[in-house]
């Protein structure tokens, strides 16, 4: 399951740079003008998936069998990831207008939430759910994460660059690396599958 | 064999969303209008998807050695499914036309058809393919699908909308988890490779 | 190895399909004018791209571990076969005009090279590179091809359609299940690495 | 980690065919005067990727258990390595003008410095870091290509022939296999896991 969502995410995540399109002109001025801020937004949405990817990851190292409940809610997070191309290019093409801008948190908040699911359905697999469970505890990360994304959809419609300063704060949020699953898994040195190799 | 199968779903599900463009304009009814009905018929498409690379991992699970005959099937099966980007594309901008949504369910009868012959390949490898006999006995479910899928194409040029409810009722046969693997490899411990992990 | 060549042949052969566009209009005769002859191309393509990939698992599978010149070789082959959905969609848009299907055939004559380049260099390794030799003998059917599809370019500004027919030849030489290898395997267990597996 | 690497890896290498739009007219010169420049650029594109890859594969084949600050080390260096295609197509577009070509470098550029930060990054993991520390050394190659891109921005406003000279021999550089870490794998053979096999 791994390997297809490592597939999923590596095209999302490569894609994402088909909706830079270079210049027609050929000066600086013209770069920064066609790609300037689809730059900058290109960078956020790659972070994110970046950071969905190393989540994901850091999850399936100590879940070694799956049922077909946890197959379903890891395409419904993949089905919301793939989508983060589309609507990146819609934010960029808008140079960040209301409407694009909550589309775009409404996507992440939907992806948070489709990631906190997940969690919640392996935490279900009895035996190996209660790894996890106890590795993680509740996950104040992924609440805290679905407050801010929802918050920068409601304050859009008043400044943009709120909403946007919010949703680059919850990406630092993750970015700081979360110690949790790594400790948990020196202090159990018999929890992790192979999978957490490099 | 299930590396390159993997890679292709996950690239054929991840470029389905390049044929979702964003709106021109910047208001919600302008994404709805370019991206709404395509929006839908994109999640039904990655659901299909998701359900082929769902079964054709159930399957392998089972499966140690495979011969030439089942790597062709398997391309044969591939090769309908990247299709699927294409035939949905058509439906979405045709708005639900009978010809487009006619070659859309065509897509998937062949898709179906290709599946129901890579597992009857599988099934006449020696000793291997007995293994997968047990566990699914006759393939209703794919048979069902390929009824439904034909009775859509038939249906059509009558109403598209009870064409693609038809669609629709077939992914969420699907949608149901399917427990004959998973409860024959519970009884047979020994028969699933470690494919079946996470 | 063989992950980042599956990844790229996963890649190519999917991204071909993005080169049939959807008709403008919402009939069959639009879907034949717009997408038939690139569609039968395209099968074309994709075959092809299959029995590389084919082809390019089975030599990996008698081998363990490589050096620096197979990763160039391998690297050269993929640069040829990424090309593919270039000079497909070249032949398509032409409707197999003759210097599309010469750039075309070409396109194959310098993979089928830069296969038997590949397999050269497996074969110089000492120790694994000896099992290949043994297994495989002189490959009549690479040189073959090679002189197959320089005959399909010298042959396409007389006739393009006797150019296809003999690049289709080519192909179905190829589909002709090849036993060499499994038969080798079958006669020395030992041979093969876990590589082999499904 | 590096399924998702090589995931990305191999559609960037991929993708960047994609740029290649075939010519409209159908006689050798339309594809010289559409596709020629570009698919020389191309090529040297996917030498420097294919290069990153082979390097990256060489690295972790000594590293066995990895930390937050290398994965996160690791997408920067994807990231740049994403935007290749982007950079590419744009100088490509350009035929080669000032501009465009000290953005290709800086693309470049930015790569390098990234792998740098990577290798550094590994070797201050204990224990699993100082192997790379011992098979490596200082890496001259690295800080000579750093160097040699940074020259090759410098130089372009006078000569983008130069430049360009300047970035095919920092290729080239590469091109010629490296056999440190073959070498210390040879004399040391319990220091590289089984992701060295083929």
């Amino acid at each position: 399951m791994e390997a297809f969502s490592d597939g999923v995410l590596a095209v999302a995540i490569t894609i994402m740079v088909l909706a830079l399109r270079p210049p027609d002109g050929n000066t600086f001025t013209d770069l920064w003008n066609a790609a300037g801020a689809g730059f900058l937004i290109n960078a956020l949405s790659f972070a994110y998936v970046g950071i969905y990817w190393n989540n994901h990851h850091h999850i399936f190292q100590l879940v070694d069998r799956v049922n077909g409940a946890v197959l379903w809610a890891n395409l419904h997070l993949l089905f919301w990831l793939v989508l983060i191309p589309f609507s990146t290019e819609w934010m960029e093409r808008s140079h960040l207008a209301v409407a694009p801008t909550m589309t775009y948190a409404a996507n992440l908040l939907l992806a948070a939430i489709a990631y906190w699911i997940l969690e919640t359905t392996i935490r279900r697999i009895p035996g190996e759910g209660q790894i996890l469970a106890n590795a993680v505890g509740v996950d104040k990360k992924a609440i805290a994460s679905i407050i801010l994304y929802a918050l920068a959809i409601v304050v859009a419609p008043l400044s943009t660059a709120v909403s946007i300063a919010l949703l680059v704060a919850t990406a630092v949020l993750w970015l700081v690396p979360d110690r949790r699953i790594e400790r948990y898994i020196e202090s159990n040195p018999g929890s992790a599958d192979f999978g957490e190799r490099a």
